[in-house]
């Protein structure tokens, strides 16, 4: 698949992003509009203390349309009751006044600390103008969302007249607070808001919900889809090729930017019974505390791979069947460490993309999961005070 | 409960220690023996890929008679094969014969390096004479099963004219390998083996099962019960009530000295449905990376106790019903953070042992983990490289 070298939006998209007052001096207010009305899907966390604006986003998409999203970090806007859902409300009413549109066509997302309630004021005050700010580039919208994040993340790519564009914030932290992702998808192409829930749900499936930093599941996250079809109709089939491998490319670039990582980790599981067993291996692989910082230490302690394959209780595995590949080194075979070149291992381990692969040898069915070494700069970020 | 100030044996067990050539200098090897055939039970780890001791100490315990102990660390003989489970069984044989018992009369366990063919030769010259060096401080036996715990750990309690005694390693590392615990029980109280089994599962399920220093599941997890029966017949319910009780405090020891910990995490989880429910959202919140990182830096980041119980997702979680404390201070009410003083949670989240407490207003089942903080010790001794 191949991705535009500078990012671009999809016809009739553009954003901007501005520092309204939460933050000293960092952009902390993003807003992406389209120019007409788009139709549009989206998937929130599961959660069950989400975020007021996973509470109100749920109820807009029921819509199927979107004409922009509104986004702050910061402040979450989670565990703050019926004040919190009152300000989001608040700040899609600010955008849909400010581009002139209704509320219910304005998406929110808040990211940061949990437990704050949001000073809906400033954000207010800040929405004011921005309408006159839009611009094309989709790095200013990335920006905006940014947190600790150690670079903007936006991606695009063609499918027939129509274009594709990703942004994302990664799986980092907020004030040092919680790994959160928003990812937001604009498109020109013209499909119906069923139609892309359908591909948005296929396409997180095998990206997104594949991506684990640290286990925890934020209260915020985010996917949301917009296809405003000013490019007109396009073939569905490629479109979901792109959409899935553009999602996939996020899910990596997140991973790699996870909170102290010094690689992207990718945990590759063939030959299970079944589609889910491959999943749950895969996500205990990626999860695993000792198998990242194996990683991390570029230490061949191959032993790892087999106790976290094994402590998949949910999945019966036959040790004597399970092969393991180190980026492309055999290191187990038939559930026994295999003798290896220790030194070209490590080597291996050293790399910028680590790819573990395990066979199990029980069907067919294969998974990709996505994550990064544990470093002590994960504990630093997250051991620091919450409070700037 | 009270516990002996020194740890003691029960009437007719002695252990001993030894270094038999797997490490440089520390004690590798460590033999426990009863006097007299014991009724005995033991659990195991549930990972798939146990090791070659597991295997056989499966077979050994359906015997529900034991006389010894033999345990090597350095190298856990895992993924070894058929050869592993040969030398084992070896090991066994070496230990009855020093000893003037039978081979399937003793339990084995090695712990260390996963995938490593086991020294036997080393092992069998290890325990020759070790009979004759026999001693009555239990210490001296954990002090042989020791890895990277920073301390050896035993304890002693009396039920009755019966002692029960604990001698356990830690949720530490292994020339930095693999979270792995043992825990041998010894009395001189008289149970049969279906009693013992029962008890000691009854235990185990509140305390040792309870247990995560970092979800890693070892592939050697063994605690095994022997009772020799020379104190005679004590009250059933006294002595599970100290067995549980001491089981906990053990569990707590190795939580409190888990990888690179500073702090015993207990996260209570109380007006739980179910206890199914309770131990649930009691794991993920002593799992939790987030929860565990506030702790390590005291810093009062509330909401993420909310974030952990609400993606246990096999609980059914009423935000508005729920409240936490942190040793004692209100901090969340109704799904929503509290106002509270800073100053003095943050000092509360200083102290030695942090207890987090969370209410979930759906019944009254409750549950305790026990976990520790997340700390850049616990990096580095993982990334460490493997071999010495």
């Amino acid at each position: 698949m191949k991705f535009d070298e500078t990012p671009v939006f999809p016809r009739g998209f553009r954003c901007t992003s501005t520092n309204c007052g939460l933050k000293p001096d960092a952009k902390d207010l993003a807003l992406f509009v389209s120019e007409k009305d788009a139709a549009a899907a989206a998937v929130f966390t599961r959660n069950q203390f989400p975020g007021a604006p996973i509470t109100l986003g749920r109820e807009t998409i029921k819509g199927g349309t979107l004409r922009a999203i509104v986004a702050n970090s910061k402040c979450s806007n989670v565990a703050t009751g019926a004040r919190g859902l009152e300000n989001a409300r608040r700040m899609a009413a600010a955008a849909a006044k400010e581009i002139g549109s209704a509320a219910d066509r304005v998406l929110v997302s808040s990211t940061g600390v949990i437990g704050v309630q949001l000073p809906i004021e400033k954000i207010e005050k800040g929405i004011v103008g921005l309408a006159a700010q839009l611009q094309s580039d989709p790095m200013v919208g990335a920006e905006g969302i940014m947190t600790t994040d150690t670079h903007p993340k936006a991606l695009s790519a063609r499918v027939g007249d129509a274009t594709i564009t990703w942004v994302a914030k990664g799986s980092g932290m907020i004030e040092p607070n919680m790994a959160t992702m928003l990812a937001y998808i604009f498109t020109d192409a013209e499909f119906d808001a069923a139609t892309l829930d359908r591909m948005l749900r296929a396409a997180v499936h095998v990206s997104f919900n594949m991506l684990s930093v640290d286990t925890d599941t934020s209260t915020s996250d985010t996917c949301a889809i917009l296809a405003n079809g000013m490019a007109g109709r396009v073939d569905e089939k490629a479109f979901l090729e792109t959409l899935i491998a553009g999602c996939i490319k996020m899910t990596e670039t997140l991973a790699r930017d996870g909170e102290g990582a010094k690689h992207l980790l990718r945990t590759i599981v063939r030959g299970a019974a079944s589609e889910a067993d491959a999943r749950a291996v895969a996500k205990s692989l990626v999860n695993s505390p000792l198998i990242k910082t194996m990683v991390h230490g570029a230490d061949p302690n191959v032993g790892r791979l087999l106790m976290a394959v094994g402590k998949t209780f949910a999945v019966k595995v036959d040790p004597s069947r399970t092969d393991a590949w180190i980026n492309g080194h055999a290191v187990v075979k038939g559930g026994e460490r295999l003798e290896f070149d220790e030194a070209a291992v490590r080597a291996a381990l050293k790399v910028d993309v680590v790819d573990l692969v395990v066979e199990l040898g029980a069907g067919s069915a294969t998974a990709t999961a996505y994550g990064c070494d544990l470093t002590s700069g994960y504990i630093e970020e997250n051991a620091a005070y919450y409070s700037s």
